[in-house]
């Protein structure tokens, strides 16, 4: 049994598909960031880095949604959510999954986060400004690139696939007109119509 | 045989060291930054974001420094590089990795690398005032917890090794106070006197 600690709209969107598609047994906790529950003692205790997701298995806690995609699909292989007998397939996933943590997260950060790096609200303000064009180009370089189609690693569904639903979820916010890439509002369109992505941003958003 | 693009003074280094550690037959196609080859039209062939390292394999191009990792764990399994058949201790492993990848180096990246999240002077000036912190606090949370020792892990080296050593490289040149992390340090020196860290960093060097 796990638990999953999440907060609505956030990176672990992905971890709590994956693990229903998984068909993994768990269970939701809920950190509210507008009470900035992330940085209580009791959840610094679960996660020191004050963030979300964090995965409590009977084993340990873990963190990093690409660690966790990964390690979800290899505790259900039967869900064949990764090519797990090949090391350079998995890699070219995890790769991609990377992409989507280091850097294009880490621009869409810096429209609401922009404390972490700086101190100046007139910094905080260029750095929205930035938005549109830095997450923009992720996105482009996901659409001409990276989004093999018709789901991100080709005929086969994996982890990939809803940590880029996840990301392509902020895409408005962020300021990228979704004109420009199509081929990731389309994935992001069939990928809503699924009944485990359904199920869990119902979830997310009833609580 | 492999072929690692790979730039001095960069995390490339890790992958470097990896494939030392594997014992993987490769070579080495150094990017000189200086004259801003990573954005030369033969380089965006082999990596379109622009950046080291990208290992050429036979299969075809990998990127991200922890899918290249566990890549290089998994495809040489005798060098016992990763916990392979424990998907939890390989989770946490690529937990402590993605950590390195999409939080300490991108508060290093604000140092020199202001210009992908801002457009202005001053900004860059706040972002570079704010990296002593940024970085130390991340630096904090490896010292304190999740170093376990003597290596990252535990007992048993992983290719988390050559990565922490790669990142503390850059620690004091972020104004981060060596004397604060004295296990961080310590891992490191232990580190640099291993012969593959040797040979990888003469290379590198040496061109």
């Amino acid at each position: 049994m796990f638990t999953l600690y999440y907060a609505a709209h956030t990176c672990a969107l992905a971890s709590h598909i994956a693990l229903e598609d998984a068909g993994a047994p768990y269970s939701l906790q809920r950190i509210d960031f507008r009470k900035t529950e992330q940085q209580s003692a009791d959840y610094l205790k679960i996660n020191a880095k004050g963030r979300v997701p964090a995965l409590v298995t009977p084993r340990g806690i873990l963190t990093e949604t690409p660690a966790i995609l990964a390690f979800i699909a290899q505790s259900f292989p039967a869900a064949a959510l990764a090519p797990l007998d090949d090391p350079f397939a998995f890699a070219e996933l995890q790769a991609f999954n990377n992409y989507l943590c280091a850097t294009l997260h880490v621009a869409h950060a810096h429209r609401m986060r922009g404390h972490r790096w700086a101190s100046e609200a007139s910094s905080f303000a260029d750095m929205q400004r930035k938005v549109p064009e830095s997450v923009g180009a992720c996105f482009d370089l996901i659409e001409r690139q990276m989004l093999r189609g018709p789901w991100v690693m080709g005929d086969t569904y994996t982890i990939a696939d809803p940590y880029l639903l996840t990301v392509a979820q902020w895409l408005e916010g962020d300021g990228v007109d979704p004109k420009r890439i199509p081929r990731v509002i389309e994935h992001r369109a069939r990928m809503a119509e699924r009944p485990n992505v359904k199920k869990a941003i119902a979830e997310e958003l009833a609580e």
